[in-house]
């Protein structure tokens, strides 16, 4: 039997022939190469994890922040491109989150409790 | 080509005929069937969980409880069975880790930063 080494060289060269990782490539790539829509991505990317990162520490966010966050959102939302790179982020991201629960399942097995599933 | 979920089910199914997952299962069932070395992994599971959850909402970790843990871990570590079973948690962990790198590096080499490996 092939070892596990083996098997996820096999995954990963499965993951990134899969139309969910060509297609997440291809719309970031557009959006990367819009020096416009990739401003916006950034700011957008930036907003987001200095929100997460507050979270994290339990830090206060301010009704502001929420408020700045939810617009942030909005732009991004109605930019053509940037919402089908979002779109294909999250179609690869439930893939993943499958993958992640399937290959951690002896553990869950063994352990008897659910991994947490990665965001 | 196999799809995603057919290699990522032959990766589950590797890793839970490894050596590494049925030398830790064996070292879990041991501890776990010793009612004596079960309560002191369990609490020493405990101590650690606590002592993360704080360390992550940034609260203050006093010394009594760092001198605690620490006591905690060097009792747990004269255990043999619950060292041996610590010792192969880390070999399927650093496994799972490697794994874990490899099946991300698509997206690695898309977004061209390297994901957060997993403990
Ligand atoms: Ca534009
Ligand atoms: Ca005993």
């Amino acid at each position: 039997m092939a070892n596990m080494y083996d098997h996820a060289y096999d995954l990963e060269k499965a993951i990134r022939n899969s139309e969910e990782f060509t297609g997440l490539k291809d719309a970031y790539e557009a959006v990367m190469g819009d020096e416009e829509a990739k401003k916006m991505f950034e700011d957008f990317r930036q907003t987001q994890m200095t929100l997460q990162q507050k979270q994290m520490q339990g830090e206060e966010i301010s009704e502001e922040e929420v408020e700045q966050a939810r617009q942030v959102v909005e732009v991004v939302q109605q930019h053509p491109q940037i919402s089908k790179l979002m779109e294909e982020e999250q179609r690869l991201n439930t893939v993943i989150n499958d993958i992640s629960k399937i290959i951690t399942k002896p553990l869950e097995d063994l352990y008897g409790e659910p991994e947490e599933p990665q965001q």
